[in-house]
């Protein structure tokens, strides 16, 4: 029995997206910037794809959209065009808990242009601390970054109220939504969002593909050079097939599939709960994504539990980046405070559209004993005490 | 009958590269940076395609090989890395003739940095101006960047001699390889150069991909931050299956096809000086890529040539890049000084390993007639004289 429950990491490309894209491949290969025949039809599938995107993100128009490789670089080009437009605005708000692709680029921006960097702190359930937002904005705030969904929790910000606040201080508003995109709904015509960022593979749809929404009439900057294509906002021949794949993904989200998937979600962490004493839910469990639950085993490690995971065949992720071969707790888990006896033991588990129930209960099965098997050898857990009992029961 | 003589613009994605990639969506689909079994596999396939594309280059390590999403992206990285580690100095050299993907990224450094920008110029044949380039050459050059072949003509630069030129002073030097890798012999291991762009769709890998070449002990900047994939040097989550798609392309990589190539080229270059009169090879005959000729046929438009060739079923390409609707003259043919008689009636053949004899027997059959009805529509051609003669015969 196999379990893939790592799709926030990555998910697998819909059997729909690769049928999508093959042609693409071998037969509608042509470069859409060349003047011949076999350009046309592949005009025609970008135009297709461009329109699937918009429809995901509720956006006005098609134009809006901007495909580029990934979510690393739609969050980089959104960094990049927002200060180059900044006229002399030179304060940028973010918070604690954003990807290390927001979080490295700001740092560089800091390093470079000298902008000053407000980091907004979160509460211990991964809550945005309005307070500080609100003290931070002001008419030098040129740009105001705010991830939609969280990566390790599911944690939501409520991104069109934090929109509609930067846009009253003249802001920019970018939102990294490569969590969110395809797994709840969004409407951003009715939003102050100026920017958004989309990963492909995060919606079963393919990777090396991305896109950055601009909001029409925005004056901004490209960061790669070159060609024309994307009008002007993204050099480099487009990725045909990749784009064409997004946009398939885009059009097989389906709203259904989020109330199954919280479902499953639940199922597994009421039974995780129920069978296993001392687990932590990390994250705002009001407010987060139908996918993803972040649970923490105290005095355990998150890598063991992992790894015996992987030895009943279940793909999952632990709160932690691994940098340099050292093991560094979460920033996420960090920033919201999470105690230290449950720091290092946070697994994340994380469904899609295509998670069956039999993989949840693969996972109930199995779980509860590996946690016993590494508490036991745990001297934190053994000088516990009476909660060892029920891990034995 | 078709016939595809585009293969600079982009080439069609060869049936092993496209096998080799399909596991990557939906088996193979893991995420490279996880720690469960799913992403040992796929951390296999990337080492094996990082050693396929190092032994397509010739380069000493399969580490000094970093993939990113294209061409274009390489270039721009290339020019961001080494500006950002060129310490005091502030000058650049580049070519008059360099793909746009070098030429913007440069114009926004001088704008940005303030560089000084040394454009070399060429000859009729498109060679570099070698007494301009060891004028330019000097204690405050930063990064010298060359093309090693010229996608609108194949004129190939001598690129090693380059190299050592800039390594003498010392320099950091850059390549645009993009049309040259695959289609000729690249020992890296030999050369000076530091950095060297490529794109897989150029050589019937998928588009979306590319890798840039960086020698080893290089301390140069990411443009793409965030997570620390490509040992730190570009961030965002691996294009598995394009990376595997490029992997398999360099593989199947075959000098034997570049001497098949150019003869195939050779014949129809000979057919048509045979069949049409006025026409003028840009490009330098004795020093350029096996797969490619641009054949002026003076006073017609090349617009109008491709627009006949497209309804016979042939797809080539102008030398002119369309910018906001107007056509502008190729600024590679105008830094040569090709005549204006001849410069709007450019049109480029690119052959690829995949050309069939009958493709260049069908253009040698349906393009004399086509050039002719554009000349009879020609007041410039009518008023010519004796040469229409030839052309009727």
């Amino acid at each position: 029995m196999q379990a893939y429950l790592d799709n926030n990491a990555t998910s697998r490309a819909a059997p729909g997206v690769v049928a999508a894209m093959l042609p693409c491949f071998t037969e509608m290969f042509g470069n859409p910037s060349s003047t011949h025949g076999l350009a046309g039809d592949v005009a025609k599938a970008l135009r297709t794809a461009r329109a699937q995107v918009r429809d995901l993100l509720g956006a006005a128009a098609a134009q809006e959209i901007v495909f580029c490789s990934g979510g690393t670089e739609a969050n980089n080009t959104a960094i990049h065009a927002a200060l180059e437009a900044a006229g002399g605005r030179d304060e940028v708000i973010t918070s604690a808990v954003e990807h290390a692709a927001i979080l490295a680029p700001l740092a560089e921006a800091r390093r470079r242009r000298g902008i000053r960097l407000h980091i907004i702190g979160v509460d211990g359930r991964g809550r945005l601390d309005m307070e500080a937002y609100r003290a931070a904005l002001g008419p030098r705030t040129a740009l105001v970054s705010f991830m939609w969904a969280n990566n390790e929790t599911g944690t939501l910000f409520p991104v069109p109220a934090l929109a509609a606040m930067a846009k009253g201080a003249g802001a920019l508003f970018h939102t990294d939504a490569v969590q969110a995109a395809g797994k709840l709904p969004i409407r951003l015509v009715e939003t102050g969002i100026d920017l958004l960022s989309l990963s492909g593979h995060k919606l079963h749809g393919p990777k090396g593909i991305g896109a950055l929404y601009v909001r029409a009439g925005s004056k901004l900057a490209p960061l790669l050079r070159g060609g024309h294509q994307e009008r002007g906002w993204r050099a480099g021949t487009e990725n045909v097939p990749g784009i064409v794949g997004l946009g398939a993904a885009a059009a097989l989200t389906e709203p259904a599939a989020w109330a199954r998937m919280a479902v499953l979600r639940d199922r597994l962490e009421a039974g995780v709960l129920a069978a296993i004493s001392a687990v932590r839910v990390n994250g705002d469990c009001a407010n987060r994504l139908p996918n993803t639950c972040n649970l923490a085993f105290e005095d355990t490690d998150g890598e063991a539990v992992l790894h015996g995971l992987a030895q009943a065949g279940i793909a999952a992720s632990s709160g932690a980046a691994c940098a340099s071969g050292v093991m560094e707790p979460s920033h996420v888990l960090r920033a919201m405070g999470v105690p230290v006896r449950a720091l290092h033991g946070a697994v994340r588990f994380s469904l899609s559209a295509e998670t069956k129930a039999a993989e949840i209960e693969h996972v109930l099965t199995v779980l509860p004993g590996i946690v016993a098997a590494i508490r036991a050898r745990s001297p934190f857990w053994v000088g516990r005490g009476a909660e060892q009992e029920e891990v034995r029961s």
